[in-house]
């Protein structure tokens, strides 16, 4: 490869990096690049748009999206609608879950990968497991109710039998402030 | 109270008791007498036959129903539907949780108790707590997937917001031979 060659492919790199934010590890971001043969979009983008909507909704600012992991193909994006659809499960990862299985005519995600604005909670956390779900890229950390770094660290339990690639803090500050300004405007 | 009155109720505790299987615990099944004003249906029964229509069907014959607790009236009743559906996330006591939610026209169904074939996995575990679920009765336990006596142990997870009365082992037995039939008739 020529000089100009390799600068052209470490600046693509380094966007997608710094696209992915600071708490990226591994070399997922890197992977799809080759997988994909062009630019990735965005996909937490899409998340955080998606987040943004929810919130304006009345919703909590969470959004998802399932991409199939060779083609780039977003298969769902979606927000949470537990409000909106009466359904205390109807949190974003799950409907986007729901949504991208149903759509592929298989309980099973193989193969595709799930960008979420906040880190999934248990219930969610299991469903990326049962849906197989190749990587996980979340957003915002979340003490309190996640399922994945904090609380019942549904991978790390010996009754799971799917654990996807996990890549957590993804354009966390802009995901966290969302809710952050979500909750203060109802305090 | 006579004691032709008291012996009539102890004679109703005692069919509610036997009714409710070896595994049973704590005062649950005698409130709902209390409650309903009259012999309590079995649930466990209807979640059996639930099991057992989602097994013909091709589908791990696990059945859940959701009962109003202060009424008795049978919510809505399923058993899993993963494969029907092309949803992972459609095991029965989820398909119950989410139709009860919309039949009620709200995220949570407090007061409310699901019955179902088998100890539920950490996904419908977390799920049950979101919807605020009053009483939890399950039949089998679940070693390898179960997500409250083994696993994550959603509810004793300080993450946890709401954790219903659970009332394991009930009808343990016939609930567990359904299973085991399904999967040895698959070997």
């Amino acid at each position: 490869m020529s000089p100009a060659g390799l600068l052209s492919v470490l600046c693509v790199l380094r966007v997608k990096f710094e696209n992915a934010g600071a708490g990226l590890t591994g070399l997922g971001p890197e992977r799809h690049v080759a997988a994909m043969g062009r630019e990735k979009p965005s996909f937490m983008e899409r998340a955080i748009a998606e987040a943004g909507a929810a919130g304006r909704r009345g919703e909590v600012p969470v959004g998802a999206v399932v991409v199939d992991g060779a083609t780039g193909n977003v298969l769902a994006a979606a927000g949470n609608r537990t409000g909106d659809l009466s359904d205390p499960t109807a949190h974003a990862e799950m409907v986007v879950i729901r949504e991208a299985a149903a759509g592929l005519g298989a309980p099973r995600l193989d193969g595709c990968d799930l960008y979420v604005t906040l880190e999934p909670c248990a219930m969610c956390a299991a469903a990326i497991g049962f849906a197989r779900v190749r990587r996980l890229y979340f957003g915002a950390y979340d003490a309190k109710g996640g399922g994945i770094e904090h609380g019942a660290r549904i991978f790390d339990q010996p009754t799971c039998h799917h654990k996807p690639d996990v890549f957590g803090g993804i354009e966390e500050t802009r995901c966290g402030a969302l809710l952050k300004g979500f909750f203060a405007d109802r305090r």
